[in-house]
């Protein structure tokens, strides 16, 4: 038994706390917003994130970081890319050089264009470098609560972190792989929202299931090129943290991204469908920071560049999406050959 | 303006006619049911295999191959693959050495373990390897019926025949890629039917989106390890007629392998599946052809081998997908390696 804190009580932070209460560890959540931490001491629930879901006794939340964080073995963050460096900076004077750090959030910061772990040894202190991991795969919330089998991937540049957050986690509905290429998880995970909101934007078009296989697809070179040439693993993108989370981010009803993008192509402005939303929508900023990743590093991302348009230069969804299907390129396996 | 044979008018045959049509071609479908022949020619429409559909009067339909065939440009073949020899026995004696031979039919002769395009060539003699091209990708018949966006690879040895079908076919809907892997594009389009009964019995368990995902990003995995194994390009899985059609045929609901797995996870048995799906469901031959297939090359195919037990040896529909989520490999990319 393990005694460890997750900071941040959304629905995923809350989901994994879940799959470590079952694994009978004792968990400490923390939130900034005083009446979750009532709810969730005193319900046991967490109805704005995690409808008609009985929480374990053994979850208990705090909204003092100390308390959440004291005499604990590991710390998970799952909090929104924006908030990342605010909370590390909280974090800091509680953590001690044992302690893993493990994240669980999917996105690059605008302007700077870091991941998130590259975000934390910012904030940290270069020396977390070997501490960091990084919980990344095809895996909503909802179904983790409800104990559906899940696949995800634990992955550090130090193997020996990668299985111990393994063995934090894995039972036999929540099966933890682990992985070596942080770069490239944290890429993948990261841009995937951007696809999903490409992927709903053609739904909410009335478009069809051909129309979103092929973007989906397209989108996976997409990615694979801008990560390949950062220097990741090309084997990463034909994994769980690749293709499979772009899967499941643009096919399922759960996905907030895809849902966002629905609403952008059924014709609703941006900043209506994000009031309407009341949850982080990733995949926005996260477009931004790989179109301007996109322009400094010279790669072509077609369908990151349509969406950005959309998204912050007000072009209409159908002409974006009519404009990616009518591109010139035609030999096929030229198009993916920078995927390798 | 060129003229076309297809054969066989199951809802893709007819699908292809309406594109061919769309671009003024003259189109001849074949079928061998009178009944099928006469709606077709006297209602243009194909109701049991395409609702709701007006065809053009462009499309006539016969049921005689030689005057289907007699003074066509090209050959359009779409026949269920255990159909593929017979067909291609009665058209020999129409065929000329310029014909363009087209197939979009997907699947693997069990026993033999040949490919469509090694059929064609056993029956329609070797000369024919130059003039063969595969159609693929990921492409529900009902939706290119409706003009809705669609991307297909035309994939040829020759790549003069690739553009040449890419040419019959493209407009602003229905894109085509040429690509020169005929044996990769094959592989990809039987073997994602077995990926399709997985899904479908994954959901039919009740299972979710994460449990979907996973299965699809291994099911890709095991394709490419066996599609590579035989010399395929290890590009095509990462394009339309691999992971583009793996995804359409497990997400959507026009699938009718994934219907068909749907009904096994619910616990209906095998054979009062395929009397009420009414149509052929490749995905059943194909796991037998790719089972054989995988035990004589040694290839490591988990998903395909707990669909064989579950169809041909009866194994409980939960079990095979319990085993497939609790097998030992916990290191993700060593798992991946043979994708490439």
């Amino acid at each position: 038994m393990k005694k460890v804190a997750v900071i941040g009580a959304g629905s995923w932070g809350t989901a994994l706390s879940i799959v470590l209460a079952d694994h009978k560890h004792e968990v400490n959540v923390w939130s900034h917003r005083q009446e979750q931490v009532n709810e969730i001491n005193e319900r046991n629930t967490n109805q704005r994130y995690l409808p008609n879901i009985q929480l374990s006794e053994h979850i208990v939340a705090y909204s003092k970081m100390e308390e959440a964080v004291k005499g604990t073995d590991a710390v998970l963050l799952v909090v929104p890319t924006k908030a990342i460096r605010e909370v590390s900076q909280q974090l800091k004077p509680f953590l001690d050089p044992n302690k893993m750090i493990i994240h669980a959030s999917k996105g690059i910061e605008p302007e700077t264009h870091k991941r998130i772990s590259e975000m934390l040894e910012d904030e940290l202190g270069e020396q977390v470098h070997q501490q960091l991991v990084v919980l990344s795969g095809p895996s909503h919330a909802e179904e983790v609560a409800l104990r559906q089998p899940t696949t995800i991937t634990a992955t550090s540049y130090n193997l020996k972190m990668a299985e111990l957050t393994q063995d934090l986690f894995m039972n036999e509905n929540f099966r933890v792989y682990t992985n070596e290429d942080v770069l490239g998880v944290e890429i993948g995970g990261a841009l995937k929202n951007i696809i999903a909101l490409g992927a709903g934007i053609s739904d909410g078009l009335g478009y069809g299931d051909n129309a979103k296989s092929a973007l989906i697809t397209r989108g996976l070179a997409e990615i694979a090129r801008l990560g390949t040439s950062l220097d990741a693993n090309p084997l990463t993108f034909a994994g769980l943290a690749g293709v499979g989370d772009l899967i499941v981010t643009c096919t399922s009803k759960h996905s907030r991204n895809w849902r966002a993008g629905n609403m952008l192509g059924k014709g609703y402005v941006l900043q209506d469908v994000l009031d309407q939303m009341g949850m982080v929508v990733e995949g926005v900023r996260t477009t931004k920071a790989a179109y301007q990743l996109s322009r400094k590093l010279n790669i072509d991302m077609p369908i990151t560049e349509g969406l950005y348009e959309l998204l912050f230069d007000e072009k209409e969804p159908k002409k974006v999406v009519d404009e990616l299907m009518n591109r010139g390129k035609t030999k096929e396996l030229e198009d993916l050959s920078s995927f390798l």
